[in-house]
């Protein structure tokens, strides 16, 4: 991972900050580097499922998001950065304090860009692996 | 598609008003039958993102809500039914005043079942397509 | 559906004329429309798994060109169509003297095109559905 | 990774060699340990799509076989595994002497189990990255 230079750093900034819905839900970015992302959100009972755990659709919101914002960092000459498509698996229930989306770009291409977004719940020191994302994006 | 039993009918309805992400958005389920079940959110500047769209994140949200909805109607038994992982693709920028998400089961196994959505934005009398989300959910 | 032109018609039957590991399988076209196309499969003890049926890398061999072949036609000035990537749910043992795949577009967009294939294991009139995959292609 | 027992060991290549599609590809079992597969195959004319590469759906067979073999380490009592799914991203054309489909257990549950793949093309020392899948799997 290298960083990536201030005026994209910015530019990516901007983007997250002009998503309403992401603004909403409160998340922060956490890192930002080259083929790199991390959000995290903190538990809030609006964003709950039948069983307080974060709602899958928060999971995968965040997981999306955050391969979206990996796979910006690789684009060239401004390209912004679309999801294709995405898949998503549970591995367990998404229960505690702050859920964080790590993402990496698998393969920078051109035109199509793959990342893989690992989610966590966060308690304290421990981290457990609650979802998986493979994600496709695009360059427009 | 038949209609489902009052009994199952109420124990969904009160699966869903405990979802308190679904709740907080404000979506409605329009109608759920056995093996089928719509939804549908009204647009808010809060669950869009940088284009005045639908959050993408929103949008998997309900894809993968109505086909948990729809998979749910075919369980037995009182089972809960959970998301093991789904697949969202994008087909169109989700620019409407209504996201309308329509799940059907594909394949109703004991343990397994099987769900696609297709998901619309609507403005009056057009209904556009916009993703489309294959589904695979658990008995519990 | 609507038919294809006999020029793309042509240039479909030599790309799949050039696949030799579809040849070697024996697969054969039976219906190219725009926006469609079906590809069967004899069973032969060599495509098979541990237990008699299809082997389901065979079948998500055939679910992926048959959708490759749907997108092929809607793409524009001769593009070729390469599979992005697919996601294939399978449903039911692929038991059956014959694997038949029907694809059809979902969007036909200009670089990207989304397809949904079908797998169904024919014996004398039953069709039963073994397998369905939902498939990114793009124009090259 | 630990190693497997004997018993488990031998039990799996039983299963191996009843695949006679996976014979018939002369796919070899490179390593087999807990939560953990590598299975390869030689190029050969015959496993080809029109470019010279291997066919798209030979890749997906090998990395959704290599899964299944590496969730099968993990299942106890002799469960069978069962692919009920997978994602497929193609990352780079499969153009090379050998490919290598290096599967790893996500997570293993009593009932399902996620897996992913990493799929190679082997040029003398070069490993080149050409394909990625995520693959639920369930005991039976």
């Amino acid at each position: 991972m290298s960083k990536i230079d201030a005026a994209l750093y910015e530019r990516l900034r901007s983007v997250i900050e002009d998503q309403k819905f992401i603004q909403h839900l409160g998340a922060e970015v956490e890192a930002l580097q080259s083929g790199h992302c991390e959000i995290s959100l903190l538990y809030d009972e609006r964003w709950s499922q039948q069983d307080g755990c974060f709602h899958r659709g928060v999971v995968g919101a965040l997981a999306d998001n955050a391969a979206g914002l990996a796979g910006a960092t690789t684009m060239v000459d401004g390209a912004n950065c679309l999801t294709v498509e995405y898949k998503l698996n549970l591995l367990a229930p998404a229960k505690g304090k702050r859920l964080l989306a790590k993402a990496k770009v698998i393969k920078a291409g051109r035109t199509l860009v793959i990342a893989e977004t690992n989610i966590y719940c966060v308690n304290g020191s421990e981290e457990r692996h609650v979802a998986m994302a493979l994600v496709t994006l695009i360059a427009v």
